[in-house]
């Protein structure tokens, strides 16, 4: 029986433009465990749409009489509900040591990729959502127009963060071994957050980043590879 | 049968002084393994003392005919070789994501610890070995008679690099979950460097990361607790 998923999702004015790295690591985590879910666009005001979650921002899951808000127990509420399928963390202290790598991705490329992402984003969204866009983006990040005079510091300083990464995948090809999970998820969510709204190229050629973000793009049948970009 | 194991053990003037941040790492994965190791105290230009290892750096561990070196091979030839004994990493997706958390330890948090304890260290090793040490050094880091003056802005640098720690650590106890693993002890000898040899005070006393250095130096019998430090 092929469970019925659905998964509140953050889109662009286009509908099929979806860009939010913590929906991309849902996405991803559905792809591991076999799962696909209808998605429903979700715009940045569309608080009442998701009212029943009892929050206010996606990925909301809802299975069954199940609703799940935050990324983290999305692929919480999988790998539990979905025991029988591929792991996404591979054991209690996959699961553990994943929260980690979850929090360093989120507490270290974040900020810096969103002070090289935001202003393109702000073309991309409804008219409508705009202002609150702005308001909220720029208290944390500064006038969204000053951003792009800062791209190359923020590139230097991205590639700088990935060093653990770049140094462990001299040894391996993904984060959690030999085939990916919810860690390699995790950061790859980011670089989803970059590649369907901007064209700047955020790693060398050369950066075993850039080959292992080629192998997460061809992962589960090419799934992120596929996805919409902005034009 | 207890096995035998040799630890070679980088040393202090005092060879009661042990501080390496990688041999505390192996000192926290033997004891997880239950295991004691005969140590051999080490001084940086004791480099015939380690050839038969074919490198130059500790830790260095023997055990029958194998000689293992690098913190993080040791910890891989001890979870194998013992595998019948608590596990380091919890799996194959465990050890890969522990290679992870030890390299971002390794990258991230010592360069910030070495401008605030090798001016102290200097001070602790013997006459002999001090001219290499500054060489060595100082082509890293600078003059060590200047790094003092920059001690308050890395604490600053080590707290805001201890984020995703902190934030972990709101749901677990620890890295690896309820009980600590590999991961934490990567990190966890970071601060036994620290607390081995200045007493510089690094973290907040309500900083989450403080409670969870006090529970690892209480782990396994207060091994790190009761370890010597400079006076």
């Amino acid at each position: 029986m092929t469970p019925e998923l659905t998964l509140y999702d953050l889109a662009g004015a286009d509908p099929a433009l979806r860009f939010s790295p913590h929906c991309w690591k849902t996405h991803m985590a559905l792809a591991h465990k076999g799962l696909t879910a209808r998605t429903v666009p979700w715009r940045f005001t569309e608080k009442d749409a998701i009212a029943f979650s009892g929050q206010k921002l996606v990925p909301v899951l809802v299975h069954e009489q199940h609703v799940v808000s935050d990324s983290w127990q999305i692929a919480c509420y999988l790998e539990d509900t979905f025991a029988e399928r591929p792991s996404l963390f591979g054991g209690d202290t996959g699961r553990a040591l994943s929260l980690f790598i979850n929090g360093w991705s989120d507490t270290t490329l974040v900020p810096v990729l969103a002070r090289l992402l935001l202003p393109e984003i702000h073309g991309l969204i409804r008219d409508e959502d705009k202002d609150y866009f702005r308001t909220t983006r720029e208290k944390r990040f500064g006038r969204l127009e000053d951003l792009p005079a800062g791209y190359a510091d923020q590139i230097a300083a991205l590639r700088a963060a990935l060093l653990p990464l770049r140094q462990m995948l001299a040894r391996q090809p993904f984060l959690a071994g030999a085939q990916p999970a919810y860690a390699d998820y995790a950061v790859f969510g980011m670089f989803m957050w970059a590649r369907c709204t901007s064209t700047l190229e955020l790693l060398a050629e050369d950066d075993p980043v850039h080959a292992w973000r080629e192998r997460l793009l061809d992962a589960h049948g090419g799934l992120a590879r596929n996805a919409p970009m902005a034009a």
